[in-house]
């Protein structure tokens, strides 16, 4: 170790008293983890909402931080802030508490809701998205307070009850109470899987999301398709058609102007994603797929994350139970959301997708479900080297450097509205299988994430 | 009247005293309808069938038919003769006892299973497809055998319980039992709508089906389509992009082959096709539709009766619930139909469609449902002039020639099994709603269907 920290042997003194409380608290830490996510809390279904955020309001009081609920407009901001630490940076520590629906129910080998540890693993809804990861940055923090009574740098906590409806709330919240959050430096949201490989990342830029549906209603009742069939129109097929001009089959988007605004990689960026492992596959192998997605000549993590999609989320019309029902159906839906890269604009790109459809099929609804701009923050920011630092520390391991994460983040409200750079650092295991069944996180890496929280802190605080 | 007929003003005097009986008895045989409709009897779901067919044996019984239940290697095929006419032609009177499954449940103003009768029809799941309809063909049997104590005509009855399921075993049954039916001179079946225009009609050759499943799982677990697009295969563009290869946005099937072997219209059928009165205006209005679908240079009865069609019944896969769900599903389904008219083949289409899909999506697999083939009988069969006088005496109107019909029947068990002309004589409302929530027969047109069946025997009877 060439370089001089402010502790001799690049961990300070104190996270080492830290990290081993955390180890001491193991199994508590635990049973806190499945007690929080026996709370079922669906944002999409305004399921636990309220109940699971007045419970984090006590949380964070009873860390001895300034708290509060924001109102938003929709499902409440839970808000805390420790800054007491003049001179030292302020790290605004986001996540959600909201969880995905956990149909279909009948995939799940233990109730979405009864979390239970099996195979190192804790199987339940909401364990690794996003609830084991943030609440591993708060028991760091409570860890902190425990062992010295404060913490080496300033925090401010602010949990969301809405990511997983595409947080429709967050940029007016961040306008609305920039007061509030004015003074953070950086945003840290520990959130998604780690790498591929097993090892630890950190992730500095979101793609966006823009999510729609597409209707067509041709009549008010079904139809008998030997009567009607051949006079009376298809709204699948309506479909069918309308999202054939859409995507091609080489899975080329092909509505006018789409990639027109896609933000080409700075040169630290695309060398640091080509540089990322990967093993198509492993990958291929773990996930059960005989195949991946096109256009293959556009590298793995090209299209994984520094490149935007169209995903059909569902698509349902007509008759889908046992043996056959030789009916024509009346209307049909398709949901889709499409992943979006930097400078492009979820406005820009449904106001594309809307125009085409009205040149294409006029008689289909768009209904515009909302989404999040995409981010980016430079690999060289100045907060970088102690995140590395800190995972060195906690891990023992050095993080990877992911410029583009294809997931979506609302760290466009960071870095595009308080205008401050913006960092994912990924605690869960790549087969965390979130927005699935069978969510799980591995035990190891939820205690792994208290000790990176834990080491973070120290890290920034030593930073000036 | 210029033509002499065995009774002197064209209605056989004793046929005048039945039709005066049904009128007699009209609210018993309402009551009999309600009382049949509200048993379920869906063989999709294989329920109530067997119970059903039980109760119906026990009916044909009490007509004094030689009755018996065939197995014909699925539900039971109802079966009664009543042959002690010399001389007088043999008419099998086909129905189906069996009916669609009722959902969406929701969508019905009245349950399915509980019929009751408002604004002049009666409602309920199978009231017109095909309860109404058989049990108007039996009344007539009984209101003969009450007023005269014989039939005018020989008669077979055979009941299917498997219709709505394509009929898988009714060439087997057809084949395995020719000595219970191999005298029947022709088949009649009372099914279907009338016209359009409310006239009625008598229809000669029902289009083919040919049902099939198109299903794709690219994984054995549903992904985040934020974590995986891109990378991940969607199975549902997988499928939009085959069935784009299928049909075209002009309502064309592509697949290669699919209009080789299509039968020109003989000549006396091609005029009787194109004297057809259609209102589409009305069409459109009624059903409440925008647009008719294409290809819309083909007329309006070509496309719904002389020209095979593929229709998707049902599309499902991903999410469907309420707002959205960021999900890119592991798998997804299509179930589909195909109407197929004469000398096209249920083998030969499905073929065709396997052929196609191994070629252009190999990793999507055909699931063959079974099917019917088309069949047709010539207008020009002697058969037709008494069922035309039938109708001119039940309903005082004469029924339209109608060469090609939209839905399917068996007759081609009969027309190339036994080898005799089938016609079809619909009694239903043309707004019955078969296949579909809120099915229903007006009251009036079940009585007119009793009337018809009565008259169709007498004037059998005196046709040599």
């Amino acid at each position: 170790m060439a370089e001089k920290d402010s502790c001799a042997d690049g961990d300070p003194a104190e996270l080492m008293q830290v990290l081993a409380y955390v180890e001491g608290q193991r199994q508590a830490y635990i049973e806190r983890l499945l007690a929080y996510v026996a709370r079922p809390s669906i944002s999409a279904h305004g399921v636990g909402i309220e109940e699971t955020a007045e419970f984090l309001l006590g949380y964070l009081q009873g860390l001895g931080m300034e708290s509060q609920l924001l109102a938003g407009g929709g499902w409440p901001f839970v808000y805390g802030r420790n800054c007491r630490s003049p001179g030292a940076p302020t790290v605004l520590l986001y996540g959600h508490y909201d969880v995905q629906p956990p149909d279909p129910l009948e995939a799940w080998e233990s109730p979405p809701f009864e979390p239970e540890i099996r195979d190192g693993r804790i199987w339940g809804r909401g364990v690794g998205d996003n609830k084991g990861q943030h609440l591993a940055q708060l028991l760091a923090i409570e860890s902190w307070l425990a062992v010295s009574g404060g913490l080496p740098c300033n925090v401010i906590v602010l949990l969301e009850g809405e990511e997983e409806i595409g947080s429709p709330h967050i940029s007016d919240c961040v306008r609305v109470h920039r007061d509030l959050l004015a003074d953070a430096d950086l945003v840290i949201t520990a959130d998604g899987p780690v790498h591929e490989s097993g090892q630890p990342c950190i992730k500095f830029g979101p793609r966006g999301i823009a999510s729609f549906e597409l209707r067509v209603r041709h009549a008010e009742r079904d139809f008998h398709s030997g009567n009607w069939g051949g006079v009376a129109p298809n709204p699948i097929w309506t479909l069918v058609h309308l999202l054939a001009t859409m995507k091609n089959s080489r899975g080329e988007v092909i509505i006018d102007g789409f990639y027109d605004n896609v933000a080409p990689l700075g040169e630290l960026e695309r060398a640091a994603l080509d540089a990322l492992p990967v093993d198509t596959a492993a990958v291929m192998a773990g996930a059960g797929l005989a195949r991946l997605d096109e256009p293959l000549e556009r590298p793995f993590f090209d299209r994984l994350a520094a490149w935007p999609t169209f995903t059909i989320n569902g698509f349902h019309g007509g008759y889908g139970g046992p043996g056959t029902k030789t009916v024509l159906p009346r209307e049909a839906t398709v949901k889709c959301d499409m992943r979006l890269v930097e400078n492009q604009s979820v406005e820009e790109i449904l106001d594309k997708v809307e125009a085409h459809v009205r040149c294409h099929a006029p008689e289909v609804e768009v209904i515009r479900q909302g989404g999040m701009e995409p981010s980016s923050t430079p690999l060289d920011s100045p907060y970088t080297q102690p995140l590395q630092k800190a995972f060195r520390a906690a891990q023992g391991e050095d993080p990877l450097l992911i410029p583009a994460m294809g997931g979506s983040l609302p760290d466009y409200a960071w870095t595009k509205i308080l205008g401050v750079p913006s960092f994912t650092t990924p605690y869960a295991n790549h087969d965390e299988a979130n927005h699935a069944p069978n969510e799980n996180l591995e035990v190891e890496r939820f205690i792994a994430g208290i000790r990176t929280g834990a080491a973070v802190l120290a890290y920034l605080g030593t930073h000036s």
